[in-house]
Formats: C-alpha cells, structure tokens, sequence
C-alpha cells in the first residue's frame, strides 16, 4: 500500500495539524481567476514524514521483482487514462495549453511509463558485467567479477510548469526513477496542483494494485521555494529529478551541495537551442524554413525548454527574405502563458530586448498590455550580439533573436561562442547548393557537438523523440549535468549505481548475473556483448545454478 | 608538443616570476630527512596557465583519432617502463611502500594504460545507440536519432597519497580522462612530487612522440589547498578525479559547488570496508580467515582504501580463537606510513579507540612513539558499537576492530547500521554448515548490496582488480557519486557525455554511428544489441555512408 500524504482540503481536519501550511488556488491563465479546490501547502512535519517513508521503503521497492515493478507503471498509464478526460480538462484550465496539445501530451506520458515497463521486461537496462575468473593466472589469479546496478534510493522530482503531465507527476523523471526501483517523492508544481492530484491518484491507485511497498509514492504540494528546499534536503533522499528555470534549478543545487550527505540533482533547465541556416538553405527554401521556425517558435506559446531562441545566418537578401517571412508567421502565434509570472518575465524580456542597443525589433505586437503573450522577433548583427552576453540567455516564451553574420567567420565565431544548450540545428541546402553547406557544417560541427546534447539537420528543435538513443540535456547552463538525460531509456541510468560481485556463490547472485542468464538479458561477459548464457565456473565448489 | 607547466626549481629563474610560490622538499617517510631536489608551489598565474592551456588544447584532444589516443595511452606506458627503475627508486623514497609493492603498482598502473588502449581499439566504449527512422508512423513519423558519447573536456585529477603510481599522476584517472578524449591538469600529491615528476616527464614524452595537441597534460605541484582548489576552481576545468581522504575530497567538493558552472567531482574517499565472519566459517577456518585478514590489514601500513576496518561476528569461542590469532599475526606488520601527518592521524586514532569505553584492546604495540606505525587491533560489543558512530569511522592505516554480536539479530542490526563503503566482505563456511552460512549470507545481502560498492565472498578486500566489471566506488562516505566507479574500463564513463545527432547525414555523422559500422562496435540499434552494419535508411536523398 501506499500512503498518500496529500489531499484537498478537509475543513475538518483543522489547522493545528500544519501550523506552517498555508491554502492555494489554481490560477486560470486566460482571466485569472481561481480555479475551485484549494491545495495545502506541504508543512514541515509533511515533508519530514514523506521522506521518512520513503527511506523506509526503499528496500521494500527495491527489492520488488522488474516483472511486478513493470506492472505497476502499466498501471499508473491505465489509471491516467481511465480518468484521462478529467486530467486533460483540468490540466487545460490550470495551464491554458489546449485540449489537442495535452490529449497528445497524456498519449506521450503513457508512452513513456510503458516505454520504461517494456525496458524492466526486456532486463538489459542493468548493464550487466561478467569477468569470468582466471584461476591460473600469474602472478595472481583473477577473481570472479560481475557487476549489476542496484536502485540509488529514494528520488525527489519537481514538477516542470510547462508539462503538467509528461515532465510533471508522472512524468519522465518518475517513470525512470520507479523502473529503477526507487520510491518518489513529487513536489507538484504549484501553477497546476490539481492535475498533479489527479495524476497522484492514479498512481497511488496503480501502487494500491499492483501491491507495492507503502511510501512508494507521495506528492507534496506547495507554491514556497522553502517546501522543495526541504525535501531536497531530507536526509533520506538520495537524487532530484527537476525541469524547470534556472534560478529554480541551481538553487536546488544548492540545497542539494549544502547536505550532510551531497546528492545529484539532475536539472534540465532550458537553453537557446541556436539554430543555423546556411547560405544554400537559405537561398533553396528560406520561405518554408522560416515557416517551420515559426509554427516551433510558436508552438504551446513558445513554452518549451528546446524553443529555437536564436537563428543565426549570412546578413544577405535571402535572410531578407525568410526573416520577413517568419516575422509575418510567427505574428499569430500568441495566447495565454501558463501563469501571470511567466508572462510578465517574458514582457520584461522582451522589452529589455527591444531596448538592447544594436537589437532591432522586426514583429513584435503589444507586448506590455493584455492578457497573452505576443510572439516576438528581433535581429541583431553578430558583431553587436557577441558583445552582449545578456543576448545569449534564453527568453522564455514566443521569441527568438535573429543573428546576422557579416560573413561565414562571424558565423562560425558565434557558434564558438554559444551557451550551453539541449540543441543546436542545421539547415542545409538539399539541391545543387548541397556541398557547399555540406562542408560549412563539417566546420561548424565540432562547436556545435561541444556545445549541445542534441544536433539536429533540417528540422526544429521542439518535439522531442521519447526514444533509446534520445539525449536530452546538454553542457550547462542547459541542464545539470551534461551526461545525464531526461528523456529517453536512458534516463533510467541517472537512478541506478553499479555494484560488483566478487567470487559470490550462485545461490546468492542477483538472476541477472547467473550463469545461464535466466532472464535472458544482454551482459558485456570478457568484454563481449552477449545475450547467451556462460559456462559454468572451473572454480567453485557447487553447480553454479543452484537456485 | 604538450607544454611542461612543472619543473624542478631553476635557481636562474628567480622567484618574481612566481610572487606567491613557495619551495618544498619531498621527506623520506623512514627518517625525516629531506629528499634532494626542490619543488615550486604552482602559483595563480601557473595553476590559471595550465588551466587555460587545457581550455583551448580541448577540442583539438577531442578531435585525436581514437587509434592515436590508444597509441599516446600506450607510449606513456612505454616510457614509464623505461625509466622504470627510476621511478621505483624515487617512490620508494618518497613514500617508504618497499620496492616490491611499488614494482607492482607500476606494472598495474601500465596494465590500467594498455586496458584503456584496448577498449579504446575496441570502440564500444562510446554506448552507440541508433533507433531508425520511422518515416510512416502516426500521428508523427520517427526520425533518425543516434546517439554516441564526446569527451566531456579538461580534468582535473588529484593524486593520491597511498598510490604515488597507479591513483596518481599516470594513473586510473589520467589515463580514463585522456582515453575519453580529456586533457588533463594533475595535482601531484605533496609526499610524492619527484615521482610525480618522473611520471609527468613520461606522459609528456610520449604526447611529443605522438603528436598529442599542446596542452594535453600539466603537471602542478604543491603543497597547499589553495593550489587545489584554485585549480577546480578554473573555468575551463570540467570534472574532477580525487582519491583521497574525506575532508580533502569535501573541501573541493565545496569548490566545485561554488562555481559559476558547477562541476562533478569524482571523489573516492576510503571506507571501514566491513568484513561479516559467519558463524560455520568461523569454526570452521577461523584460523585461515584471521591470517587473511591479518595480511590484508598490515598490507602497506594498512594504508588502503580497501583496507578491512571492522570485522563482525558473533561473540563465542569461534571468535575468541580467530581473533587472538588475528592479534598475533597483524602484530609483525608494522612500517613507516606515508607523511608523518598520516603517521600522527593514525596514533590519535587509535589512542583515541583505545580509550572509547566499551573498546578492548587486543593487540597494539608502542602507538605513542617511534618512526613507525604499529597495527592495532580492537573489540568492541555489537550494542556499544551501534551507540557510538566515531567507532564507524575508518581509521587509516594498519587498525581493524572487531565486533562482537550478542546473536544473529545482532548481526544484522550492525550490516544494517555500516556507513556508506567500498566494500562488503562475507566469509561463508564450505562445508557442513555452508548451508546456514548461505541462509544468513542471503538475509544479509540487501543491507550489504545496499551500501557497499563492491561484495566480496571468501577474499580479502584489499587487491582491486583492473577489470570491465569492477566497481570501485560506493554510496556515501565512500565516494561522492555512487554511481562511478575509480577503477576498470567502466571509469571511463566519468569523462563521457552523451550527443544525438538527429537526421543528420551519413557525411557528417561520427564513424561510430555509420549505417555500415566501419568501427565493428557493438550499437545499441532499434533496441538490440549488434555489432553489425545497418540496412541504409529508407530515407536520405544520398547513399548512407558517401564518406
């Protein structure tokens, strides 16, 4: 069973049980006004217990065979779409995103917890390691060695504003952490508190089923920063799944270094996502090049962490010619942003922006009054734009910055001067110009590889592949740590530690690393990939498979 | 060419060019004496040089052909061979380890360079994954995602004390930081510097000799924190490789926090490593067990990271017999420790032991006076154990301390109660009671698993095998990322971040991740392992692999 350590209100319950909590409401983005329900922030002794309990469980959920820890995430996506209507409906009014935009979101978060179900059933993910001894070895002989990973512990996620479902409560951080066969505790974001406890539900109901460990699960609400600050910081939590802003990100870090014991905080925190549209492209297609752009610019009103922010070309008629295109696009690509802080961050931005000297404003409608946000395009010459570091941080929301390089050096001294970022593009031409963007690209690649997690020729940046080889992070400022990633399979690896086996008994191996490889799994054995069995042992006193 | 930032002190020089360094001399462990040859304290300006030099030599070390980084990895080899005798001499000088233990580790330390080599020839290293484009699938096709791993940039690498070859200058660090494509800044550990000169020479031969970019290696001395942290500290420095004592791997912990762009530190700090003396195996070779451990606890003054500091059993006659023989045995293993601030920790440990009540004594000789340590072994209760944490600490150098367990229960409230370690070491009987020894071993498991990086049967913890499968790390204090390993092929994945490249075409796309996999490297494709070629994709207006 698993405990759920939040809930609605209960004017019954009183107050003097959370003598530090406070109430909220959900915000609708498009009026303002409150949503009904009200959240209790999570008090001290709430956090406190949620971490308590997972800690406590944390051998339990570990120790829950992969096949039933597959079932429960199935679960979890069976339950999100029993109740699917309601979660999309009310994740529509806390965040304004659209019904179609977070019906495919749900469809991507389902997708990603049976992803995770079928990786724990396929049983590779644990990279299973085998040196088989050499008992005859001189000088010494060498030791059986075999290596598997085990659960790190209990794993804290932040809920990300602009995915209330796919990087939120069940969201990618949770789903890997849980295949990992951790216990999670989610600090809900507090712009959409009541999907999240829709969410919670039903994986509260899926744990209830499938019969996992009690603390397996809980959510905290809370819109303080001091709520995630102390979950981070209970001694039970040994890494921190976040999306989010930066600020929101490296003060987590902070937190997390300040410990007794320090742990990783896995931060994807946004990026520029630069994209380059080479001489040839822009000649060959600039009109349907700053089409895409502007539909990926737009898209969920420019909120998301892998929005083309900057575009870099040759100050030529060809980039005349596309720039204009994708101001006039991009113009009705406004709405709501998902809260009233976000938008007045995006206007303060965009103004700054408008006033930066050099910055020159080619569509930008309205943007200090009503109630959405007004996409944004601005051009600036690279000369200016290298000299103003300020135009290298990312804007969240519907804008993008147009860099014009005087020639193909000052296109490849901005792409050596890039931030860090989840993305770099490349639009190269597919025709008769082909070779010669061919061979800028080799030029630019190795700054741009240096400077991203993901590059990418021909398309946008926005829409991220939920796939094996995904990559989803990138050199800081973009996210935490460069290595890790947030989507994809691989994201399992950020909640797993190896540990080595050596000379241990069969009867007391993990079946992953028997020696006729019971669950079939690939394992790297005498540095060969193989998903077949060994033979058994010459040392040993007993059949190797006895149990 | 590789520049030397090191050297010994040239008197024409004269110290304006180095305002804030100071000189030091390597002491001889054995008498005191001061060791002829002087060494300069880095100053800001050297430490910022080196740093600077790593920042810009980076992409072009990143660009080295994986063949040729395997021939750099194995002309260092080479060259430390040939001046091998030398290197010996110096270190044992420096650090008093005898001649045969340092001959080992120098052909351990050139066995570590040839594996990297090796895995480097192998190239499936790099975790290649590739899932195809699905150019049909609905609602949106897949496009072509592959992933592979590009070095994560400059390291900085600490040396060790306690291994002045293999965890130092030359050692597992270096030589996985500069086969994951890394130039690396060293910080020779202060007892070492002439063999840490020695070596640096050697590494920097062979950079000339292969052509390695300049700024692929620096050697810094010195003897100060602020040499170290002033290094972490440098903007171009990406991630740190530290094997030493806890407060030294904390404080650059802290250091690499508290940067504008925080930085993983890999720090391996030592452990208790607790040893679990099963009732069976303690009748029935207690005595073989006890001259295992004995050796194991004196090997090198005890001054292993590895080294067996608590031994835990049940209090009977077994154990009265191992442990007297253990006393008798541990008693001849004295020596010379490393630094005689090492020597002093030491005493202070063990009379502080010696006089924590509850604590016996069992063997101890003239821990207050004379040049060398004298190994120390103690018992103490299981409960008074468990009720005092100093006790849970390691104690470096030639000490272990028994606990004695009331009964079984007892037995695994202590496995429950271990701090963080490297390892875990169970002895099980192999006979008659192999049975029961087996049923406890397997109920101790989860809390061992749990905590240690590393579980051993029937050996000694001391020896760490240079294999794919070994895990030299573990959770906290033993490390600081659980999740990497010091030691083995697998270390190498500490200086390795993950790109996708996304539809990019065949002619920019690494070899690693061309259809016809011209590296024969195992690929992770469309979720199966192979080291096959692809089929072309069916997309791509040009032929797959056109370069």
């Amino acid at each position: 069973m698993t405990d759920s350590s939040t809930h609605q209100h209960d004017p019954a319950a009183g107050d003097a049980a959370r003598p530090d909590g406070e109430r909220f409401h959900a915000i609708d983005p498009r009026d303002g006004s409150r949503l009904e329900g009200a959240f209790d922030e999570a008090t001290r002794d709430e956090i406190r217990a949620a971490g308590d309990r997972a800690g406590a469980a944390a051998p339990s959920v570990a120790a829950v065979p992969t096949a039933r820890r597959a079932e429960f995430l199935r679960a979890i996506a069976r339950h999100i779409e029993a109740n699917g209507d309601a979660i999309v409906r009310r994740a529509d009014r806390e965040t304004a995103l659209g019904l179609p935009r977070l019906q495919g979101e749900l469809a991507r978060t389902t997708g990603q917890l049976r992803m995770f179900a079928a990786l724990l059933d396929d049983g590779s993910f644990v990279g299973a390691r085998i040196d088989t001894a050499l008992p005859d070895r001189r000088p010494l002989p060498r030791p059986d060695l075999r290596r598997t990973t085990v659960p790190i512990g209990p794993v804290a996620v932040f809920g990300a504003s602009n995915f209330p479902l796919a990087f939120s409560v069940a969201g990618g951080d949770t789903a890997s952490a849980l295949a990992a066969g951790c216990p999670v505790v989610v600090k809900a974001h507090p712009a959409h508190p009541g999907t999240s406890q829709l969410v919670a539900d039903a994986i509260l109901a899926a744990a209830h089923e499938t019969g996992m460990p009690d603390g397996t699960f809980a959510l905290l609400q809370g819109r303080t920063h001091e709520t995630g600050g102390e979950l981070v910081a209970h001694p039970a939590i040994c890494a921190v799944g976040f999306t989010g802003s930066f600020g929101g990100g490296t003060a987590l870090m902070r937190v997390a270094a300040a410990r007794e014991r320090p742990i990783p905080v896995f931060a994807e925190m946004g990026s520029t996502n630069p994209v380059f549209v080479l001489p040839g492209a822009a000649r060959e297609r600039g009109e349907a090049i700053a089409d895409a752009l502007a539909a990926s610019v737009t898209q969920g009103v420019g909120q998301f962490c892998t929005n083309p922010g900057l575009v870099i070309a040759l100050d030529d008629a060809a980039t005349d010619g596309w720039t204009a295109r994708l101001a006039e696009r991009a113009a009705s690509g406004g709405g709501a942003m998902l809260t009233s802080g976000i938008l007045s961050a995006y206007r303060d931005g965009v103004t700054a922006r408008s006033t930066t000297p050099g910055v020159r404003v080619i569509a930008v409608a309205d943007a200090g009054t009503g109630a959405t946000a007004q996409p944004a395009v601005h051009e600036v010459d690279a000369e200016a734009f290298l000299g103003d570091t300020a135009l290298h941080d990312e804007l969240f929301g519907p804008a993008t910055l147009v860099v014009r390089c005087a020639d193909v050096a000052e296109l490849q001294r901005v792409a050596a001067h890039m931030p860090g970022s989840l993305t770099a593009t490349l639009h190269l031409a597919l025709g008769e110009e082909r070779d010669a963007d061919l061979e800028l690209a080799r030029e630019l690649l190795p700054a741009l590889v240096a400077r991203a997690g993901r590059v990418l020729v021909d398309g946008v940046p926005t829409g991220v592949e939920v796939a094996p080889a995904m990559h989803h992070g990138g050199p800081w400022p973009a996210s935490s740590d460069a290595r890790a990633t947030s989507v994809g399979t691989a994201a399992i690896e950020r909640f797993l530690r190896p540990v080595c086996f050596q000379d241990v008994p069969a009867a007391l191996l993990p079946e992953a690393l028997r020696d006729h490889n019971p669950l079939g799994i690939w394992r790297l054995v005498d540095g060969t990939w193989t998903d077949g069995g060994i033979e058994p042992r010459v040392a040993g006193a007993e059949p190797a498979d006895d149990s």
